[in-house]
């Protein structure tokens, strides 16, 4: 798979390119990343990339001719254009599975007040990272990168992210190891069991509880299995004592 | 204010420290950051500081009693303790608002499989960025950090952040700049007409009109003006043909 990122803040990939999950997909050729500044696409002596608003207001517009030309020079009908925008829809797991399987994508980010409407016309989707406001796109483009590549085949254990927190509509269940016991807090007895059967058992429904108490949301929206529906009932008799 | 970051990563901020926005807030005094290797409060003699999870499955948890000596180490009463997990709260601009009123805070980044559940009791706030996975906290430490840092006094002009996705409950209305005709796509006229009154009045329209159609619930979260709503009664019609 190849990662192309548009930014105006190259040196900002530098220490996230060199790192850990990243670096080591990067060394065994499961990934390559290309950043790309597109300040050069500026075709104006002093190289702006950007203007005023039409019609006033703060800040500065990043001008959709810049864009228009990196893309021309950088994508092919393979690529898939993202922008990277607060207005676009909402990132999620079930999108860095669908873009974990793409061969090509390639990142756009905006910085300052945005993007000129005109630019949407040029891309095959918008995406936001969440309801906040950062300077520019250069993390949310890490956030979805690190995302697809941890998912990409061979780069963690496929075991590892099974049960990654929403890769079954769930929260995880609680974690614990050594020490056994620390500052008067103990690890659960069930999982020192050795019973693999009630420690599943455990799990599930500990994943579950986590999920209606901070995530009630996520459990609306999740279709439960007989077994899950016969713990959420426990967990509601429980946690209403 | 002051941001500490607990990570196993340090050099991921080599890029993040040195650019744009948080280059300048940091050159201005407005706000310093301290990036700290917890690695070194392992206290064995490998430098571990996670371990093989109790009960089994895949991956490795961060230790509490690492964390624990971390937090003694680089906090006091006032430091603000900020814990990065997908099962936090989801965080937001509101969020990031109060945030940014914090004299101190400290954002541990997690990595591998999660944290002891244990840490859990260490901390102030749990935070997601949302509902996806990444392979550390790093990312996520970054955005928070970079979302922050642009609320705070003098780092950007305040006129710039009013008008920002969310900062009013809605998306942001489109902006456009030169050319004002581009591959035959044109600035919409109301936008070089120089009435104030009527520019206004087109972005909010707008604005409501792009959150209606593409995030339904933040509409639906937001207590509406009686012009909006007039508007919203506008566009529903003008959406249904």
């Amino acid at each position: 798979m190849k990662i192309k990122i548009l930014t105006l803040f190259p040196n900002m990939y530098n220490g996230f390119l060199s790192e850990s999950i990243i670096k080591r997909a990067i060394d065994k050729n499961l990934v390559e990343f290309e950043i790309i500044d597109y300040r050069k696409y500026s075709n104006d002596k002093h190289n702006h990339v950007d203007d005023t608003p039409c019609g006033g207001g703060a800040g500065m517009v990043i001008r959709c001719d810049v864009i228009d030309r990196a893309l021309k020079d950088n994508t092919n009908n393979n690529t898939y254009k993202i922008l990277l925008t607060p207005q676009g829809n909402v990132f999620n797991q079930k999108i860095a599975f669908d873009l974990s399987k793409k061969d090509e994508i390639v990142l756009i980010c905006g910085h300052y007040e945005g993007f000129d409407e005109r630019i949407r016309s040029y891309v095959d989707s918008e995406i936001s990272i969440g309801d906040f406001v950062l300077t520019g796109g250069e993390i949310p483009a890490m956030a979805i990168s690190d995302s697809i590549v941890r998912l990409l085949d061979d780069v963690i254990k496929e075991d590892s992210f099974m049960d990654d927190s929403f890769s079954n509509g769930l929260l995880e269940y609680p974690q614990y190891t050594r020490p056994i016991e620390y500052n008067g807090m103990k690890v659960p007895d069930v999982l020192l069991s050795g019973d693999h059967k009630k420690i599943e058992n455990y799990r599930l429904k500990e994943s579950l509880r986590k999920t209606y108490l901070r995530r009630k949301d996520l459990i609306d929206k999740k279709e439960l299995s007989k077994e899950e529906k016969k713990l959420l009932d426990e967990i509601k008799k429980e946690e209403s004592i």
